[in-house]
């Protein structure tokens, strides 16, 4: 099987499991049902739930233990993005082509179903603990609140709105990226780990792996807002020169980014090569990410 | 000791453990720790978890392991304040008689720092696996995610949302009441009898109780919206009738109101009473809630 097609096969797994986590559109609250199943299900790359399945396959977990935490990993990712696309903060209309919740479903209820995304992630992760050992299902909770949080993604999305249209420091920007784009992959690969019962020191081999990824992935992301094609990314072009926003490649130039993203990728792979167990589309999946147009 | 003073004792307690539970202020985030603290130190009954620790009292408990589930509670319904209380909800620009967070902190902030307290609160109750069995843990969490999310408070809220300015029928308003508002306090009196290692049956009772007081205590500040002081409730009164919102007391005038309080707080007297275990200050709680002028 090509990686297209094992790419393919794992998404269709991760949709499915997606689908059969989210709440009924039934009785008094379907309208927040329906707009959190909107955003939900406009697709995406999946990666957070991916990472976490590679990371559990990594070292040997099998079964359904990983699945709520796979949904609830990308209800949060899922929230972030829509509190970030509404009027207070970026005002984007448009989303992976479609119409952002906010824009189809009102401000308010943009509000709550990002809300009501981020509290159903836990409740679904919950569910996790009659599927195995409630200790190291706390453990997996404990890595997906810290990175989410003030301490992870969400205190990386205040200190971007903070700086808005300011000039911004290379230190400010590593940060920013470091926690906004980079923990929520820290988070699904060390959870997988964890639910697979690796050790501690693989565990934080994982967390290395996410960081590198998740700089790389979001400098390719500024790359491609000065390189890209609109119709191919689903999103408009030159937005960050257009919003005044200093990027990797506002600081350092596009040939440097390219660099960093590459030395960036090598250290990942380097980190995973050292494991005693190897999964092949796990590495597959690193280099497409580098490489990737959209 | 007469119950004012053991109010007063008890609210220092939970003050104490508020404040030993909240984000630090440092770092690049500093300013999302402080929009944080800033609604979660505006002061309030702090009716969650002093519910909960009563009730972690009334089946035993004793230790530490209530405290995180106490912050946790606080800063859900927090998050639910912070949020309520934006543009694109109810517009409020007052709440216990200062300033609201987006007003102080700017939207986008209102927004992410009610994120944040949503998120913290799971990361604070998850402490709790490090104090007391895993298992109990598991179950007071899930009940936490349930009462809070799309089948309790949030889910409550939004349909009260969709429904602003619209003719209400009592069917509908009594579904808001009992998820906007009884849901949260379901919440801390099931998950004191269940960290304390109450029987299902128990824990049950309690939920009766929560549901019975939550409606009470909605009715109640109906109630208060035409009668109260507007200085002593540190919010303005007439609000429901100048935003045109149907309330129990539109529905169904001042005295049915005032009788349905007095019906509802004796059932929930009456559920405790049938306790094998009583505790004369939760009763003593629960009636002050009903005859309050705040």
């Amino acid at each position: 099987m090509s990686f297209e097609q094992e790419l393919n096969e794992r998404k269709d797994h991760i949709e499915a499991c997606l689908r059969s986590c989210l709440p009924e559109e039934a009785g008094f609250a379907k309208e927040l049902a329906a707009a959190m199943n909107y955003s939900m299900t406009a697709g995406g790359k999946r990666l957070r739930p991916m990472f976490l399945m590679e990371a559990f396959r990594l070292f040997g977990g099998s079964g359904k233990l990983a699945e709520p935490f796979m949904a609830a990993v990308e209800m949060i990712h899922t929230h972030s993005l829509v509190h970030d696309d509404l009027p207070a903060l970026d005002n984007d209309e448009l989303r992976r082509g479609r119409k952002t919740t906010h824009v189809v479903y009102g401000e308010a209820m943009g509000i709550l179903s990002g809300d009501a995304l981020l509290n159903y992630a836990y409740e679904t992760a919950f569910r996790a603990f009659a599927m195995g050992d409630p200790a190291l299902v706390g453990r997996a909770l404990a890595v997906l609140a810290d990175k989410s949080g003030i301490h992870g993604m969400l205190g990386g999305q205040s200190v971007d709105v903070m700086n808005d249209g300011k000039p911004l420091s290379g230190e400010l920007l590593q940060y920013i990226y470091e926690n906004k784009t980079g923990r929520l992959l820290e988070a699904p690969l060390m959870i997988g780990a964890i639910l697979a019962g690796a050790p501690e020191e693989h565990v934080m081999a994982m967390e290395r792996v996410g960081a590198l990824v998740g700089m790389a992935f979001q400098i390719q992301d500024d790359i491609l807002d000065v390189t890209g094609d609109a119709r191919e990314l689903g999103k408009p072009v030159f937005s960050d020169e257009k919003n005044h926003k200093v990027t990797y490649v506002t600081l350092h130039g596009l040939e440097e980014a390219r660099a960093e993203v590459a030395r960036l990728s090598d250290k990942a792979m380097a980190a995973l090569d050292v494991l005693p167990r190897q999964n092949p589309f796990l590495l597959e999946l690193i280099a497409s990410l580098v490489t990737r147009r959209k």
